[in-house]
């Protein structure tokens, strides 16, 4: 894998393995508290459950582009190598919340952007966390969402195939995580490679670090709120979502 | 008490009664989950907690006043009244930071602003999330941090009697949250009144709610840091704030 | 006067001589040239072209005290005063595009803030430069706006006074001039003060300085696209103000 | 020319012309009025002058990249695909203006980003109203800046070709003017097909035309910023630019 390459061959390989075994801890804490993952791995998914999870992959995937770019738009003084960057990753992640909304709709589901309710308070902080990081501070720090995010799917692929198979979807209905899939690798790689070459001091590899912590943090943060939205959908205490009732068995 | 007048003469007495039940809640959940706030109940405060605590106040005070009038710089069309607000009440919360800092280098401690570490992790999310819910969305919705945040001292004063005592502080090393218990009465009736005066439909209330509710939570997330951090810097994983070792006993 | 107390007891009469020397000549250079200037000086002012002024004046008018608070939420490590003149400045500042909105109404227009046209180009144009000043560079800069904007009644007054007769207009139809003139003495006798105060090196007045001269003549630019504007509706090539035909004689 | 067919063969034929009309209009008041094009074209350059545009040229081109890709991050509800080309254009300007500067370089001057004097008062309001522009109003109407701007090169290149050979210049000199004449082509039909795709209605074509005729008449005020300050280097009233002295004959 190339990624790997990039890691092991550098002279930062202390660093990329000090970041991979942090996020490893951080899934693992995710996986052991969350009861969404519980859920979804120990029996029949529920599609609204997924439905809800691929609402708010929507809302903030739908700021993705943007606040990548923003890295750009703000920080004075960046390398032109690192602005190129972000303008290009922005240019490749646009519209990529599309992907997430046509998945949903796929279930049966005749939603559009403005049928949805606002992004639920989890996905929000993450949303507010990563133009923080994006118009404050290091510019590089946002670099440590990238990391973690551009090599989830090690992390993911496993509870999509247990949604893939309970629900029985196929390829086509799964865009957003196959596309995401696809050009995994190689933006992991690039994204490797940025920090190879623009990362420099003991400071930039911790704000990357940090940031990249955090916003996994605030990310299982949302997985909580999606599963407690989705208990109260169950239980008819939270009236947000009728168009999810055709998805109830 | 004004505020409370306000809240039970006007029109929208249930509103506020729903409100200041969920503060309540997201209180009781904090006081009963906080390690934190069972360290200050429950033996004599270590000054480097109460310290770590009033860093982290400052680096979030130092924002409150920018967040707060960046609602009137950034919501289109809103009523002059309500931006009339935004910018006083900004100019009295303008510089509240520095009492923070004083009553932290009241304990004997010589720091200045460019000693500080960065705030933690947990606060910067509370940063990013009020700069976020400033200039996005309903532009009322930011009233909901002042609505807990101005009437606060009834659930924390107890534990600031506490640190007192415990620390042998007397009123000028206590000047942040003195000025504030003053300043509060007189706040909370304005941002009571303002909240009658423009909020107007129940989606107006949903989102001050919302906020309300979700900086609270993540205020509490601000303690759980600090407890975390107070801990390492006792065992000494944390070196990031030597200046707290003349605190030590 | 006040404020004439202000810079010459300072250390710095002569930093305020050049200021003043130069809004001057920028001043005469608009008056030399101002074709809206001589017609109002020359003749019979006719309605239509008061009223596009007013327009235009609510225009940017509405964006003052935007972007005077914004100089406090943006600037990074500005003195806590400084920020509260900002904050304090804008409070006072907002709303005041109403007064002009309501004494162009006085001329029996049934306008509002919906039915107008957007902006002229010139007056884009310098609502953009001020933002643009308050959130980048020396966040001191933006009171070289301040400074001629407050002390402007002495080159305006003759024009207004001329417009009053002119059009027969009570004080009540004045109310934007009126206002401001009371304010006036005492914001820029508040302005000096600052200056005095936070002005230290010699690129804090050039930067002052910059940004007085260059807003200065952007509003000189406004007059003229207001006159450009005026001719076309009076010829009839341009039809974005057809509420205007009712003044015409 | 590809740019011709898009704009010949499309449903908005006339809207191009009207376009190209009114640029063509703004460049001959400019040719006819500006002293700085009189003085190139009429007799032997002075390399300070040349080298005083370039700077600005520096200064303003290093906020082109930003303030396109700020178009995407700003926006809402604007469609991917022009979303796309905000971000795929800010990466193909990012870094363009270090050709201006090491054109400049080349002339023999010893100079860094940081030995250089701020923006003229005229660049600042270019680079202001271009951010305005940007971040509020119509998403579409900056496009109205990459109009003329991509397709100058006709206009401009008699000036270029003039100061070639008037300063003895060879290509690797004008790394600037040549780069962009070669993406000039490209990038002129991608906006003319990005203005036939998404530009719908008649107010969308008017703030498309108004961003293109104000930001031409702004970058005329540059050139006759640049001349007045080439005028005072050369008396000695202007003492900013003291690496010039070098150039002088």
């Amino acid at each position: 894998m190339a990624v790997a390459e990039v890691m092991n061959d550098s002279a930062h390989k202390a660093r990329f393995d000090n970041l991979n075994s942090r996020v490893k801890d951080v899934w693992n804490d995710i996986f052991n508290t969350s009861k969404m993952v519980s859920a979804i791995r120990d029996g029949v998914v529920d599609p609204r459950l997924y439905a809800l999870y691929m609402i708010e992959t929507y809302h903030y995937t739908s700021h993705n582009a943007r606040n990548q770019a923003l890295v750009g738009v703000q920080a004075k003084g960046i390398h032109p190598n690192y602005m190129k960057f972000c303008f290009h990753h922005a240019y490749e992640e646009t519209g990529h919340e599309n992907l997430a909304l046509a998945d949903v709709k796929s279930l049966g589901l005749d939603i559009e952007p403005s049928s949805l309710p606002k992004p639920l308070p989890a996905t929000e902080v993450l949303i507010a966390y990563l133009y923080w990081v994006a118009s404050n501070g290091n510019p590089l720090q946002r670099l440590g969402y990238s990391f973690w995010a551009e090599s989830s799917y090690e992390y993911i692929n496993p509870l999509v195939d247990k949604i893939r198979s309970s629900l029985n979807l196929d390829d086509s209905q799964l865009s957003f995580f196959i596309a995401h899939s696809e050009i995994d690798s190689k933006h992991a790689e690039e994204v490797a490679r940025i920090m190879v070459r623009h990362a420099r001091t003991d400071e930039d590899w911790r704000d990357i670090e940090q940031v990249m912590v955090t916003s996994l943090k605030l990310t299982g943060h949302v997985l909580d709120d999606v599963f407690e939205t989705y208990e109260a959908v169950v239980s008819g205490t939270c009236a947000d979502y009728p168009f999810l009732d055709r998805l109830a068995s």
